[in-house]
């Protein structure tokens, strides 16, 4: 009798209560940051996921990738500018944009959950006309083809979670008109999240999560309030990268979403430490103002 | 970040190909033994199957209960004689068998099992008829309401398996008089994997499975085919308590169950190391002839 | 051409009006007293309940088991002792209980019925947690495992009339900590019939029903209102067996059950009687306040 | 107590096998005769039709009308011809036929049953193109628009039933192009039972069943088999109206219906006789060759 | 290439966002007029009504039959008599009027549309009680078997349209007792329109539509809004063939009925044409006070 | 009345019994050449398209893209190498290829059909592992990441269509090891055709189809056997675009399709003319050897 085994058993058994406590939820993950970049990590996820599915539970995962897209455009010798941390998406690059995030990152997604389960089936904003996008206006500058959500249309996601899939989505919006729009991927998964009143929201980021003070490390806050949130965001003390997540976590739980979470998706299995750890890692944001 | 959690994950993530393997299939599992009897092993058994309804396993759990009917027969001043292994059970003693089985047994295993998930429902051959018996006539003795199994009408089991419940079962018949009757229930835990065609047959039992040699330890068989079994029966060499289980062994394989196993059941989590490990526990028969 | 022929054609034909009244409706009935005890009331009420469910009703059975309880401690030299009509429950009193209730009662009914068609499936409060019970406290004596319904989970009553069989129920119940308790089956039945929101509740017992005055059998009441039964219940002159019976028609009629009846289950074929006749028999309760 | 209620919930008592045996199946009932003309036995036969569907039999009625035909025929001064006991049908008469069967008789059976059970709705060989006809060709004269059937498209009729409702057929067969045929309702009747694969074919009629010796009503056959059907038919000694029920059982039993009966619809509920009794009345045809 | 496919092609993609928009509405037609006469007319309706049916429209067909009724009346030598537009109905006119509009026109229109796809289903009033009629009352006269509408039970309705069938529907209401009543069908499908909430109600007539002026062609009201029908009401000067319809239209809209319109079914394909084309046809009638 | 809206009426009735023909079948369409390109036939087909799916027919588009590849590739100075008509695909161009098939041609393909109706859904075959593809070797030379169709896994196809959906298809394999493969999109069209079984595949190509003689416009074959398909393929006459349209036709076929198309797509609605008319466009292949 192998030690190990049994130790595995005791593990299995050990995580029954959260099995059933998230039997049937739908959890919302926006993919980000380093584990969509590390090897390893983006294997995590992937397991993670297919875990999730198999023991009851319906992710939905959101993405962007900025990263591959600025590395394209570099290689295309375009010019790549940012005006308050959204990109300057003129036609030629918006379509570049779409390429990469619907035919390079979202399908690598896809691969490499398919491969441990043959579950995941990407869309965009397009299919089904799932993401309606409007232009986003900045009064001092003219960003382009970048938008924002005008409204979800779930019927797709719903369908293909009742067909037993996994929708995994890019993070490009259809206007009216036919025309793309480029959005960012936290205020997204926000508002599908919102719209399927999931039960949890979570972002995976590069650092734990939020800080009283970023400086002290130990200052991790584990629990807010929307309350909080709300002062967070007026203080104007977020950064770029983490204010649209911390916008996105008061729109969902604004939008009946009971739980929205920050966590660091460069440790190993963040999500399933988070769903099936009692502590939870990162930071929790609750409805209690 | 606990180490500890960490380790968790892995683990979960390296049952993943296992819970995948079995999604859906049907494990009828003949509980039995000390297993029944060790408080520890009885939380170990119910957490095991309620973890295999949340990963999507449907198991069905067959169970007797000699040692209790004894216990209760001797405090009732009742005479305790067996014949080839065979309770001679007359009238009163029947009544007995039932009540036992019935009242007390099967529903400390149901509410074993609901207090880590409300799933079980604890169902006897009277109920829908589930078990059809006849009288088990041995030429040279009456053994009064001892019975065989006639037909498995399946339908309260597909029925309560189809609403999300896992059936226990007490191995009393009825007969066409609506006699009850008193039936191995190795022998029924088989005729029901049969009639289910089940994916596994499992049988918890005090000792690690076959022997080429009973008294060598380490002459355990892991792996036995069908014609194997054959020769084993006609040998004459198992002991009266084992005979049965290779008889059922048997009769489900040829009964288009997938494989059978005996287990060690005094072994925590028992079920769990056979399904979720590669290796497995005990001896697994297959039909290869 | 039969005389007799046409004369049962005749009242099949009569029968339709109270047919097409009941089809597709909810009929609870607490069986009890001798009718579970003579031979032939027994095959009568299983005859009845089969006709019942072959023409589009929903009968759900509860029972509870005195005499059998009391016969057996006798027995097994146990003292039995009641306060207040309320059976002392010690640890091994209650495991005999269960098995006489469960174990040899239930079964017994299922059996019955389903001689005349396969249709019935015993449970019992711990079965899918059924009736889940807390301690019933007398301020003066402890009584042990007596318990009160806390609550019922109708699922698997929903579940096993959904798939064409008609539930019997014995009335123990389970706790949250998984210890049995002993509930009077009149409560469990009007518990279980307010739950279903039933059509119909219906006592069977030994007597024809409530009288003005006991002594005086031309003076039985053939319905009272819910407010006459609120006044009967302040006035304290029902007798120990009736009173759990009007408290149970009481707790059905405020939970929305129509109309809650006490008959008497000894004479043969009551419940057709009630059923397909106008002026029925016994008395009726309903909800006019 | 009313004695004569005690009787009549033992006679309902006494037809539970008969329910049980006929729980779910479909009856082809042929209505015509006096059944179709005497007021009470009108309303016995509506009764008897929707006692059938409430007790879970599926019942199925076929009409024609020829006594209203010939009424109103000669009422507008038609001359009304037959050969071989068919009617001669030009044009008019054949607008004729259909405005009586569909617009009158069908309606009025209809009618009645609805007001014992709102569970009947009338169709016409047109409805659905129910009833595909082509002429029926006599070798010595042109009978006009009188039919026989091509093809019975039975999804109406399914659908009908799965919806809870009693189908009422009225015998008029439509052709490819449209135009209207005056079929036997007989051999509608037989052909539809055999289409549903219905479980019971019964032919209404105004005599007791067939007769060895038709002079001597003590020569009532009451069992006869496909064979001894064969022998009748070829010893041309049927009159002319029992000719086509006999034809009509053979294609029916030929077509897998089980059994087919010859009753004396003028005996009140006739087919609750034959239904809820063994011995049953008139003559029962049988596949055994 | 032939230049007519091509703009065949080019005339069904110009329909597209008519079928989007009728895409799974209720219609429901009172066919009537010259369109139920004129053999082209007849088959331009039965074709529209596939049609509709086959892009996914739920037509619904109701009419009357009034020239037949008085066609075969005199033929017969019957007295036909009026008073204010409404048939003076003796009891032997009544079965006149339901053998024709039921056994004649009805299946008529059944067997064309059939002609075109299998596909009509012929209902009256009688069938499933879909339309339970009261005897219509004048003061100065007896009318005899004329009715009004109490109640339409849609069950029948709503079963066929979801087997896949269109519904065709002889305007003949039965009453309490089960006698037939003689209906105006107008008002017959404004009920039907009304209780099932359909999208449409559609009139045929002789006549383009309303007129400002009848005399003046070229006053055609092509929208008219529930107010100005109240005032057209009042006025007393709509003639009494399009009464009932004005009066149907204010009934069905105040039942949610979402438009109701007045067409020309003289011109071919008029239904197409009204759905089919932004401007319509006739006189539009929309809920705006 | 406008004449024009008479025609247009005539023209839909005109389209009925197409309508009919092809109610329920699926036809696969491999969309490309001129159509893909050119903004007026896009518009056509996209229309096309949502037509087919709102009169009941499921289309299913399969694409490839070779022009709009070749023109980033020549953007990013990548060398164009062709061997018998196949990409030389290495591993940056592989990517290349997914990110414009997937991420810009697919997607304007559903944006496209979506303005007209919001029915389509983008997948690849990674999506759910829509398409497994294996290398494709080529004795003489090494190819690279070309492919072919090792299997089909249509669950996602099945389950879009049931749900309402349109699907679109970019024609990338994923290999076991979850690389993509370019593979030619015939092929892929017919292997998907094949798997569905459906009853048209339809390719859209250039010319007006298959020609005895090339030079000479007046040969068009308007109707080949499979077994003159097969000659065609061993004469190595046809040129290398036409060739996988052939063999993609020969494995439909063989796969029991029932009918293969090859059309000139730069007609405008060739898709309407070949379904709508009798005399179709283009060739006609069929299973008659």
């Amino acid at each position: 009798m192998n030690i190990n085994n049994v130790m595995r058993a005791e593990v299995l058994v050990h995580a029954l209560p959260y099995i059933k406590e998230y039997y049937g939820k739908t959890v919302v993950i926006k993919y980000g940051g380093n584990a969509m970049v590390d090897e390893k990590l983006k294997e995590s996820v992937a397991t993670d996921v297919v875990l999730m599915k198999y023991v009851g539970i319906n992710p939905i995962i959101v993405h962007g990738g900025g990263l591959d897209i600025t590395k394209i455009m570099k290689k295309m010798k375009k010019d790549v500018q940012f005006v308050q941390g959204l990109r300057i998406t003129d036609k030629e690059t918006m379509e570049l944009v779409k390429m990469v995030l619907v035919g390079k990152v979202n399908k690598e997604i896809v691969t490499l959950i398919n491969r441990h389960g043959r579950i995941a089936v990407g869309v965009s904003g397009d299919d089904a006309e799932l993401i309606v996008a409007r232009k986003f206006i900045l009064p001092e500058v003219d960003l382009g083809y970048v938008g924002e959500v005008e409204k979800i249309n779930p019927k797709i996601l719903e369908d293909l979670v009742g067909d037993g899939f996994t929708p995994v989505i890019a993070s490009v919006g259809v206007g009216d008109d036919g025309q793309s729009y480029n959005i960012n991927a936290d205020l997204v998964a926000a508002e599908i999240a919102s719209t399927l009143k999931a039960d949890k929201l979570i972002f995976l980021t590069d650092v734990d999560g939020l800080y009283k003070d970023f400086t002290d490390k130990s200052s991790l806050i584990s629990e807010l309030s929307l309350k909080d949130c709300d002062e967070l965001l007026k203080s104007n003390q977020l950064d770029k990268g983490m204010l649209p997540k911390v916008k996105g976590c008061v729109t969902a739980l604004e939008g009946d979403v009971k739980k929205a979470h920050i966590l660091n998706g460069t440790i190993p299995h963040s999500l399933l430490l988070e769903i099936f750890t009692d502590e939870g890692i990162g930071t929790m944001i609750t409805t209690s103002r």
